[in-house]
């Protein structure tokens, strides 16, 4: 562990402890490609949206009708709505501290003195309890979300104070904290909140701050829960994760995002108190996830009922639920372990999820979300009202807002947020971890200024180049380049300033020298689309293969088969393989088959010795079936889709 | 149609036209085998199990508080608690009825006083609402389930009726009748329950009584339901059925029980009405649930989140959701559409989920039971408490009791009523529909006395033995035995009174003669097991079978397999044969894979080119793998257990 690191303050996390240091919004820019563009759709289109909509709804109002005393009769929304504003304000916080976009500072100043109104004298904020006619404060744990929506109000004040300085939204959230404190310490009541949350913010309130009863209030938090301090529920306590303490925990379980906030504000505490133990823990919880309970796609939480994740291998992909709030929190999650670790295995995860998970919420004006990621849509279903909120998770289509609206937020704050989470140094050098165009200036250990930039058009090809444009005072360096765990099996290549080439397996590849201005590493990855085989004890997949080009999961699209067929007629032949077709596309060699064939059996069994499958094997013919990247799914009208194709019998 | 045909007075259907005429319990009697055995425990065990449980929760003192003023403070359970006493005492009503097991008089007598004790001057019984401090009669048509209520009460009193003649519990009944009347007829409440029930129930209530009121209340409640008059929920309107007319819906759609209970009562209408059009949207939705909505089973309701019809072939077998109560109702279904049509199909598919469905919920002591019917149960479960009320739907092991409870007494007044399903006339003669060792005797038309004895160890034994103790006067009439859909492709026979054998295809099978008493016909049902395979649309269950024997579905059970292996180890060899075992056990070709070798994979998805499968198979041996019926699984302590099977690597 490195201590009293000389830290960016325009970041997300910023821990004092750790393998490596985040480079903040001051420090990386994203310049051009993929995320960019998506950033760009962000501030121009998602948090003006997301404003509007919360206004309409109501929910911005409730901050109004508390100052106004009419709370009670006026009230909008679920019990955690006052969240959806918080996880705004930081969206707009971290936009306008990177300098694109429009600058919110007018919206935060009026959301804020909302906000403000809102709050009792003693620190307490919640819209929906401690007002006359309301349940009491804290009279429902289990299900009122009080500290959860206090968890993202400081989240929101440390955007601001890291962006514009402390200023109101940072007070209102330091006074909440304050309260939080007072009441919820040693001797007060010493109970948890159904939905973790508050824990990894107060962690960041207290490395903001400096302030130890902040982090030490959330190692209490921590170490609580576990202890069936809430009621059991029709879900049991696995599903807030107070079945187990986190210590003894060996696998992510229960509500998926509860789950993952609650890993990350371990991580945290770990990292704050140099806890090895529970660090580990949550490392070995983390480890059985993958392994046995995440999507292709680096999705979690397979089941609609309550939002969990599933068994292990319970991996549906016609039911995937993946919620995308839960690829926001693993992304969180994976970042504070590649902190704590420099692990490049949580950057890897962390690529798959923002690329397949995070990156297909959004339509492509950002104007509309899934809050559930499918692997396989069955049937077109009708586009969702425009004009009012949607249901959860049970339209094939984006829907522009919803009456659980977690996620449009969730992913506004990831993409305002996301330079932070590209590279980072420690006293050898600089890692980069994630790909795209972008600037990179800081000053390592020693006050060694470094300047770099990267250029590529990763994901759709995969060469990256980084041209030293600053290294001063001359004296030897690492630069450190995450090679993808996709690349095994296929070749990756690093060429160093000297032109010399040299195959590079997963994990770190590292240029160690002295620098110059104009020297350019570049690193070459092999996005050529790949079959994938999934494990066989995940029966939902048996039988079929995926295709995966650089970090992309791809997907059949009904749009793009001939003559109005659904996707389930698509059968592949892994025996070839796949290619490239235009514009990011891939073409499968496979066949479509009749389905009209089988269609009008009265029973969907068979005995296997009265009809020979030959027999009744419809009709098929031979094809190169058009894939398009799972993220950009369901931008071209109501369509069926499925990722995990059919092989063609041998 | 044939109208006004001489009915039996002990029957739960007693349609007054059809194209069959159902045959009562004191025409019907079961003597041995299978079914005899589970009438047995549940009238030893299951309905005393039942009383003491719903005591001991308090749902039988709820009638009480009411009657003293108390049951705002008192009352115990869910909003729908009432229905459970219901259809205990309709259980206790057939089982007394047929004459098996103890006398339930005395717990009638009882409970009836309870209930009675309840209901208010003008005919309203509900102890959850309309009472001080409650919420007002009828505010919650959504979710209140008071009509729901009032159907099992309604069917309860029909019982009593049918058994012993109209009694206390009958004019309770008929005075929630009227006042549902009084209440929801044209110009009063014009909506409909969220939970269909009262439609049949209502129509029952004609057939007994002769009031052409009820049934137009039913006719009503069935033309109102798909208008909208519900709200809207997170679940859509699709979930209580009131997205669409039932006449207008082309598939079972929204939450299983409430889909197919809403069947039963349009066909009971359908039938009374002579509504030809009303009955073949129903046929129709049938059949398109039964090509695509259904387990191998027989279950349906693929979703725990909403108990509802997933879409089109969604049918996962380690999230089956396939219900109890689904499995009764279906059943339900079903037999009214055989006595409408006559088509053996509506039989086959009630063999199958009383075999698979309604026999696998209770425990083999009639003391638990299952809720949800998995057909892949991937962990060792613990065993549910045995002093507590469980949650519905997530243990391995069957429960005593559940929150909601309404499976243990489904299942009893199902079985103490079977052999009401067992056999039907019509001028012809007799139609034998479901196997078991019985005793029938009734009329034919005309007064022809006939009496037969059916002797068979069905479904150990295929071989259905029917000998005529009686025919007079000595005329030519036709006995007709369902030949099972499922010996499609293998070879049944009939053997004549004359000992001449023919093959008889899956449908019917006639014998149309002057019947002399010795007479025997016997059925040969070829009961060898059988490789069962999937519609490639199921995608759940791609590259797996199944075997069935008989109307049984087998499954792996880990308790049977060597040295502590969980099921997942299993996988078969379709091209050999499964054989019989001891002890109605089969025995499939197949082998055991060592589960340890890819255990440590830190992901579960591999690139197809970089390593061959080859290299990475787990070792496997060879073996004989044991099933036991379905039916029969987790019986002894926790197991991990799975219907459809992997096959072996081509």
């Amino acid at each position: 562990m490195s201590d009293n690191r000389e830290l960016s303050t325009v970041l997300p996390v910023a821990p004092t402890r750790g393998r490596l240091r985040p480079l903040g919004l001051d420090e990386v820019r994203i310049t051009g490609g993929f995320w960019a563009r998506r950033r760009e759709t962000n501030a121009n289109a998602t948090l003006a949206h997301s404003r509007d909509w919360m206004e309409r709804v109501g929910w911005t109002g409730n901050f109004r009708a508390v100052a106004e005393g009419r709370v009670q009769r006026d009230r909008r929304g679920r019990e955690f709505a006052d969240s959806e504003l918080y996880k705004l304000l930081e969206a707009m916080a971290w936009q306008t501290g990177t300098g694109t976009g429009a600058a919110f500072d007018p919206d935060i100043a009026a959301l804020t003195e909302a906000v403000a109104s809102a709050q009792e004298p003693d620190g307490y904020l919640n819209t929906a309890f401690g007002h006359p006619g309301q349940q009491p404060r804290y009279s429902d744990l289990e299900w009122g979300h009080e500290l959860y929506c206090y968890g993202f109000l400081i989240q929101a004040g440390i955007a601001q104070a890291r962006t514009r300085g402390e200023g109101e939204l940072t007070k209102v959230a330091r006074r909440a904290a304050d309260h939080i404190c007072a009441t919820f310490g040693r001797g007060g009541i010493e109970r948890v909140c159904g939905h973790p949350e508050i824990e990894t913010a107060l962690v960041e309130l207290a490395r903001l701050t400096g302030e130890q009863r902040y982090l030490d209030q959330a190692a209490l938090f921590i170490d609580r829960r576990g202890h069936g301090t809430l009621a059991d529920s029709e879900f049991g306590r696995v599903y807030y994760q107070d079945d187990l303490p986190v210590r003894e925990a060996t696998v992510l379980r229960g509500h998926a995002v509860r789950a993952l906030y609650l890993a990350a504000g371990a991580v945290d505490v770990a990292m704050e108190t140099g806890d090895d133990e529970l660090l580990a823990a949550v490392v070995r919880q983390w480890e059985a996830a993958i392994a046995r309970r995440t999507y292709l796609t680096g999705g979690m939480g397979s089941h609609h009922r309550d939002e969990s994740f599933g068994d292990d291998f319970v991996l549906p992909p016609d039911r995937a639920y993946s919620e995308t709030c839960a690829g926001v929190a693993s992304v969180q999650l994976g970042w504070r372990l590649l902190l704590a670790t420099g692990d490049p295995r949580y950057a890897d995860l962390a690529e798959r999820t923002l690329f397949n998970v995070v990156a297909t919420s959004p339509s492509e004006d950002g104007r509309s979300f899934f809050y559930a990621n499918t692997l396989h849509r069955r049937h077109r279903g009708a586009a969702p009202a425009t004009d009012a909120v949607s249901p959860r998770a049970e339209s094939g289509l984006r829907a522009p807002w919803f009456a659980v609206s977690c996620c449009p937020t969730n992913v506004a704050r990831t993409l305002a947020a996301l330079p932070a989470y590209v590279a980072t140094a420690d006293d050898q050098g600089i890692q980069l971890h994630q790909y795209a165009d972008a600037e990179i200036a800081t000053s390592l250990t020693g006050g060694h200024g470094v300047a770099l930039r990267v250029r590529t058009d990763y994901p759709s090809g995969g060469t990256v180049t980084v041209r030293i444009d600053r290294s001063s005072p001359a004296r030897p360096w690492t630069l450190s380049l995450r090679v993808p765990a996709w690349t095994a099996g296929a070749t990756a290549c690093l060429v160093d300033p000297d032109g010399i080439r040299r195959t590079v397996a997963p994990g770190t590849a590292e240029v160690t020298r002295v620098f110059l201005p104009g020297d350019e590493i570049r690193l070459e990855l092999p996005v050529t689309p790949r079959w994938i085989a999934p494990d066989p004890r995940i029966d939902a997949v048996r039988g079929t293969v995926a295709v995966q080009r650089g970090p992309l999961v791809y997907c059949a699209e009904s749009v793009d088969l001939p003559d109005g067929r659904e996707v389930d007629a698509v059968r592949v032949d892994p025996s070839a393989e796949p290619e490239d077709g235009p514009d990011d596309t891939v073409v499968a060699p496979g066949e479509l088959v009749d389905q009209t064939d089988p269609g009008d059996a009265p029973w969907p069994y068979r005995a296997l010795d009265r009809t020979p499958a030959s027999t009744t094997a419809p009709t098929a013919e031979r094809t190169g079936v058009v894939l398009v990247p799972y993220n950009s799914w369901a931008n071209r009208g109501p369509s069926t889709m499925r990722v995990w194709l059919p092989t063609t019998e041998p």
